[in-house]
């Protein structure tokens, strides 16, 4: 079936390799004209489901690609964001050592270090399958695209590998222009690069591509709770960890449960799950669950990581990633930028608290010589109120002399307004062209021989396609009067060229809900054709009624329901 | 001026510097909340009048930004997309050369070669500005972003410093997709990235940005004309290379002079410079003019440019540039690639034309001897008809003897139905965060010492705010219904923290057109306050009425029409 998809896609100009002229690049497609339009219609519906349904918490920023080092090495990505490779010691050729070992030994390895990799190597004897040669010794390739910014030699940049950074270095900006409260989400639809070893899977592993992500702020000790009731009675279909090791199938389980029983490690990190379900839903996607990473699985900034899988037929690919990145990223660029990333959290009411303070017998003090004097003050600076308070309790001396006459430890009650934290942060993360791709392979369909690509109505590239039945002048100028008339409502196309049993085909290869012909009976009674992409049925409906019945069945109605369904007449 | 919006923009979230806990890096901005409503609805506003007003043909693709090697070779760009450069050799800083003379010896050096530029550095005596040391030579540095593809060495790639060359390169594949014939615009909205040396004009001078191009391909023989008219009777600016080498001021020209005069070397670029004053007055520009580049100011492709050039106060800031490709691009592509990019040009009737022919007397050359006949065919075979016809006119021999004997060259008349050409290109230009600073630039504006953004209506980042007036529950929860109304319809936000005088300003600042006030007579009535941003009037509102009313606001009738003007009660 992908393979006919990828057909349709090229002839159709919807998706087709970057460069094509030059041979191509591995790993870069361009979008076509259909494609840009489908793919802009997923990325505002996503908007929908996680920026503007949640408006009062979530606002949308955009960040450069380009990433100077000094960012992706606080992150962990100079160090961790690797692949494993081998290289053929006769032909030289490089594979990703994981995804050899699988497709030679058929065995699972994803996560294994490159000394495990190397032992099964060696150990089942596998060769480069081009030439049968040695293979070398594997180890790590970092994925990151490095470049140099501005004109002085040695200032490395990257492109970046996720837009999670843009939204962590901002992140104090942000909260300051924006609610100065948690939760705050930021997120950011953009372009990454990721400089794969050898990318094969078409729109699923692109060595550039775009996507959609929110890092989501929140005081993990908040009471604040997500609007979790929006989800009704939804169920969710969950992989744990634990059952995968055991070889087992997703189960089912509600919102209630995946909470109580903490299956999901806290109740934000659902909420987007949730919210990621109901618009993989709208994409049209019928069979899809949420897989547990186990740790070795997990990327180095995750706590919890689910997957969420879409399966189509016998495909199974991963949709969208959620990652519980708690305060790692914020407190590794704390660290390494030495800027404060905390955020005051302000108490409700005002605390009490308990706080032990020094009191220096001055008096006693003033009796005894320089030198004691001089030595017992540099100890009491140098020690915390709890280290002086144990060093009296185990009569230890300074200078041969107890200290408990020179200095006590009081126990004092402050009132305070707030502490300042570092918030935690998950992540619901997608790809946007593997969201177009799932979307028309779920949408491919054929009938009668011919292709049906039925894509959810919101996400097609055109609503409404015009058509004149034939080529005379009368009906080509009714048709455009019709499509002028339309087309300020909605997306419209208009066909004259070829049969009009071809222009329905090409109309239903797009995607296009309804077709309206101009045929002779128009210029006697005024009335045109809607034709469902579908069903292929028809139904007869008058040009100044046009607008409201296409209205009508975008809203959902039948199409039987708003007008008499005829013969194909025109087929 | 642009310092106090810079100072806004940090402060409200529109734009700020990238990595900025890092330091920042020079030439890297992060569009904040704000800015991105704003930025997205230009880019909107720019598809409305460059894509969908046009979508007969025009249509939208997107191909990504890393390119390889020889994509950028074949346009031209690895060779000529340099800056002159020139180094301390002291404290071995970096300056770009002809800003450098610019700002020291204030004169223009617009386009000036390397040479010329030592020359001028040498003869004024300039020095490093920032220790005085002996400048090196000047010398070319190219503006590419490079880095590597996959795990090979070697195999470098560029980050695209322009949108087009996706356009070209896959040009055949829309060709062919979409409308199979001419003239067809390829639009696309993307990053690219240009390593500049020292960027300091914050978002006019970025190192990574957004393109809004067309690449427009058409047949300069076609009779098929450019719908000029949908323009009546508008007038252009125009400083012609000619005038400005005069030190003249630009002149107003109408489209009907430009296109006879020949001043626009083509009706497709005309027709794109009058959308885009369109587009421009769209974004609230007043005055703006286009600048024609003189021959070596102009891009190694283009046979004319035009520089669209926005005049606000005293800055003057290039926000389009407009260039007459011609074949450049697809003739290099084609030579570089091995690739057929032409189409086929099919005539209105088949052309009948004369075409010469070879035809050899097989008899007189059967009698001579076999050394003869081979030196002959080898002749004959080597040349075209119109070189033997020149032979044998001019009496030449073969071997001795006069060759008309054995071969004729006859005239046939043959029909050709088309012709294989290259297409010409016109390109229309726009760097989307030029468009953004330019827009908050014009609408800012200072009433009684506040802020106020006044922006178009369609670009502001929210349609309507809605505030409480009291911190009373009443209150609050009678706005939150009143903001859950007119969100359905509307971008709004609501906001209940301060003073109402402070959210009143807060919401100019951003350029918010509408505010709505609950105030305690809406408990009474159900009657609310509409404050327009501009003038600070008010009008008290139905809430049944307030959708309709402000609808009517945002088709552009006058706020004293919709309603009664009160006196500012609330603020």
């Amino acid at each position: 079936m992908s393979e006919k998809l990828i057909e349709l896609a090229k002839r159709r100009g919807i998706f087709w390799p970057s460069y094509e002229i030059y041979g191509g690049v591995a790993g870069l497609y361009d979008i076509g004209p259909i494609g840009v339009r489908i793919k802009n219609k997923i990325i505002e519906l996503w908007r929908r489901y996680f920026i503007y349904d949640n408006s009062e918490f979530v606002v949308e920023i955009e960040t450069p690609m380009i990433t100077p080092y000094k960012v992706l090495e606080a992150s962990g990505h100079v160090e961790n964001f690797t692949d494993p490779i081998v290289e053929c010691t006769k032909c030289h050729k490089i594979y990703r050592a994981d995804h050899l070992i699988e497709e030679l030994a058929k065995i699972n390895v994803e996560g294994l270090s490159p000394s495990e990799l190397d032992r099964i190597i060696r150990e089942k004897g596998l060769k480069c399958p081009a030439c049968g040669g040695e293979l070398g010794e594997v180890r790590l390739f970092n994925l990151l695209f490095t470049t140099n910014i501005g004109p002085y030699t040695g200032n490395q940049g990257f492109l970046r590998p996720e837009t999670a950074q843009g939204m962590f270095t901002s992140f104090k900006r942000v909260f300051e222009a924006f609610r100065q409260k948690l939760p705050l989400g930021i997120a950011q639809v953009g372009r990454v690069a990721r400089n794969e070893i050898s990318p094969r899977q078409g729109l699923i592993r692109m060595r550039e591509f775009t996507i959609m992500e929110v890092e989501f702020f929140f005081d993990p000790e908040s009471n604040v709770n997500p609007p979790l009731e929006k989800f009704g009675n939804m169920k969710l279909n969950i992989l744990r960890g634990e059952d995968k090791l055991k070889n087992e199938k997703p189960k089912e389980y509600s919102i209630e449960e995946l909470l109580k029983e903490k299956i999901v490690l806290n109740p934000w990190m659902l909420y987007w799950m949730a919210t990621a379900a109901k618009f993989v839903t709208a994409l049209g996607m019928k069979s899809y669950y949420f897989e547990e990473k186990l740790p070795h699985e997990r990327a180095h900034y995750s706590k919890q990581t689910f997957d969420q899988i879409v399966v189509i037929g016998d495909e199974k690919v991963e949709i969208s990633g959620h990652a519980y990145r708690t305060d790692y990223d914020l407190s590794r660029h704390m660290k390494y930028s030495g800027q404060d990333m905390t955020v005051f959290k302000k108490y409700d009411k005002p605390k009490t608290i308990k706080r032990k303070i020094v009191v220096i017998n001055k008096d006693s003090l003033n009796k005894e010589d320089k030198e004691f004097v001089k030595n017992f003050m540099s100890f009491i600076s140098s020690k915390k109120p709890e280290e002086i308070e144990e060093f009296i309790n185990a009569n230890e001396k300074v200078n041969g002399k107890n200290i408990s006459n020179y200095v006590k430890i009081l126990e004092k009650e402050e009132k305070v307004n707030g502490e300042k934290i570092i918030p935690h942060v998950v992540e619901p993360s997608f790809g946007v062209e593997r969201c177009l791709y799932l979307t028309l392979l779920n949408a491919y369909k054929e009938k009668e021989g011919r292709i049906v690509l039925s894509l959810p109505k919101y996400l097609a590239p055109y609503d409404v396609a015009v058509f004149p039945l034939l080529e005379k002048e009368e009906l080509i100028n009714k048709a455009k009067e019709v499509y002028n008339l339309v087309r300020e409502r909605f997306d419209t196309i208009f066909d004259d060229s070829g049969s009009i049993g071809k222009r329905y085909a090409r109309a239903d290869e797009i995607g296009v809900p309804y077709s309206i012909t101009i045929d002779p009976q128009t210029l006697v009674d005024n009335s045109v054709t809607i034709r469902d992409r579908d069903t292929w049925q028809q139904i007869r409906v008058n040009i100044n009624d046009i607008v409201s019945v296409l209205e009508r069945l975008f809203k959902g109605e039948e199409f039987n329901k708003v007008g008499k369904v005829i013969n194909n007449e025109n087929e």
